[in-house]
């Protein structure tokens, strides 16, 4: 289907601050399983189809061992400090190419897709564009006017792949109700299939303190002592609103970021009193409940639109609608001197 | 303080579904602790001041295990079946009396006391009134129009004992506010004080059945023989509203049933988002929530008025007003299947 020598490149990096208390200053989000399956990243990995030798996970120091276990077989490339995506994929897209990989998908190791088949057509549609020497993007159908995501606007016209017109950063709400209601717009997901040989080309052209950096790996240097000369920015912004004859190819498989906790509501099967991650739920006069309490019994009575997470050291109710309000009430937990439930 | 030979009777036979998850089939409401410190049964046992060898602890032979372990070095007296208060207190008085007690105070094993010095300067008063023949009853001083109690009527007049006109069943709301307002009313709690002699007189005055129970163990019949004969019925019932010459102590030394979940917030102090045993909590926006989960921290964020009880193999979640169906819900469990968490 992916064509010789394609590559997967994970991103693992980051945190997600706002799983909390499931997610942990060493158990990452991408680590968490939220359906009481396998992991998020370990669903990003098996999803491609690739075997491990194929996939590289990338991710920082401090969380590299829990990455590791979660995927054993797969290299995994530890960037020696966070340098935000442009850094990380261009020496990742570098490490695949130093292994004789012609071409790589780009993934985000912390999101839901539903359809995995239609995933993997996607990316084997984008790898064939890619083929021809474009930069590609894929772009999610949008299910609702959302100003938390950057968008795509492709040229007018249909097909399962499009010239991308132009980036629209974070839009303002007006913005965003319009794009939405226009049906042209797609969510930017951070989801990119290139050529090694394209994208290392265009961080060539635009990203020159990048370059210089990944010369002088092609020279020898080791990426410690090289790493500080990249260009701290997104792929994005240093090189997809920069560079021409970027593709987006419209997907539409169930795709989901889950941001925090209510994502949940979207991505996983409606039980009673809500979703319920747990041995056995029993309800009465409850819902719109999201619920994670691996391996015990959940019982709801007359509570609707909470947030419950248990793990065996810490418990969070909340209300939900106050869900952006975890990471605070984090920073409270840190502040009191409990840093060891952070 | 007591008297020589005194005694205390404790009944520990309740089960207490209104507690649950925390109560279970094989954890009775008295062996929980409410408070992460001893359990109930533990602090009726120890608030007594008296020494284990002279305390007497009455259960029935499903839990005879877990109350046992709590009160090691108590006698536990095992009723071979559930036959309300009366038969079981008629036999525990019987074998005070057979150890050559001359009085005993009967106590619930799930009520909570906050001033204990109060609670035996009380104890102390009525075994003096009980010396002189009378059969003595505790009067807790309302603190509420409570209908789901039985009250006491102590004829007019002051003092520190006085006699008991009349006991008032569970009374409609208006005659439970009428007497409360009234101020000469007492709460029946349940806790009695005499000497052995005059209650197994009253028994054998008012309980035929249960004196020829009573007969038959002075002959040397096994329990198990001779229990079947008594009358099934409360001591209240029986005994109480039935004899001559019955006094009652006032008392006000912080008495609670704790009934259900929602009683927390009366005898355990309030802190961040309402009542909470816990290792650690932290609230923001939260309020009047009744929390147990033990050794674990709990952080709440906009919620009020719950009940979050949080054990290794079940976490419920209440509205507090609901408390009342928490027994319901329970009931659901059982005929779903799932038992093993009843």
């Amino acid at each position: 289907m992916f064509p010789p020598d394609f590559y997967a490149v994970v991103l693992a990096g980051g945190r997600g601050t706002r799983f909390w208390p499931l997610s942990r200053k060493n158990v990452p989000k991408q680590c968490l399983s939220i359906d009481g399956g396998p992991t998020l990243l370990q669903r990003t990995v098996s999803r491609t189809g690739l075997p491990p030798e194929r996939v590289l996970v990338v991710t920082g120091p401090d969380m590299v061992e829990p990455v590791r276990a979660q995927v054993p077989g797969v290299e995994v490339l530890v960037e020696p400090s966070p340098r935000n995506t442009a850094p990380a994929i261009a020496w990742a897209t570098w490490e695949v190419a130093r292994r004789g990989g012609t071409g790589c998908v780009v993934l985000p190791s912390d999101h839901v897709i539903a359809d995995e088949a239609a995933f993997r057509a996607s990316i084997a549609h984008a790898a064939h564009v890619a083929a021809g020497g474009a930069l590609v993007t894929l772009g999610v159908r949008p299910t609702r006017p959302e100003t938390g995501y950057g968008w795509i606007e492709p040229a007018p016209g249909e097909g399962k792949d499009l010239p991308v017109q132009r980036f629209v950063e974070k839009p303002p709400l007006s913005v965003a109700e319009e794009m939405f209601a226009g049906g042209r717009h797609l969510w930017n997901a951070g989801m990119f299939v290139w050529n090694t040989r394209t994208l290392l080309d265009a961080v060539r052209a635009h990203l020159p303190h990048t370059a210089a950096m990944l010369d002088a790996l092609d020279a020898g240097a080791a990426l410690a002592d090289v790493w500080g000369r990249s260009d701290a920015t997104s792929i994005d912004f240093g090189v997809m609103e920069r560079a021409q004859g970027i593709r987006v190819v419209p997907v539409d498989f169930g795709w989901s970021d889950v941001g925090s906790w209510p994502a949940l509501l979207e991505v996983l099967p409606h039980g009673e009193g809500g979703v319920t991650v747990s041995d056995a739920v029993v309800a009465r006069r409850a819902s719109g409940n999201v619920v994670h309490a691996s391996g015990k019994l959940v019982a709801l009575l007359g509570v609707d639109d909470l947030i419950i997470v248990d793990t065996p050291d810490a418990l969070l109710v909340a209300r939900r609608s106050d869900a952006q309000e975890v990471r605070l009430l984090l920073e409270e937990v840190e502040r009191r001197g409990l840093g060891r439930y952070a």
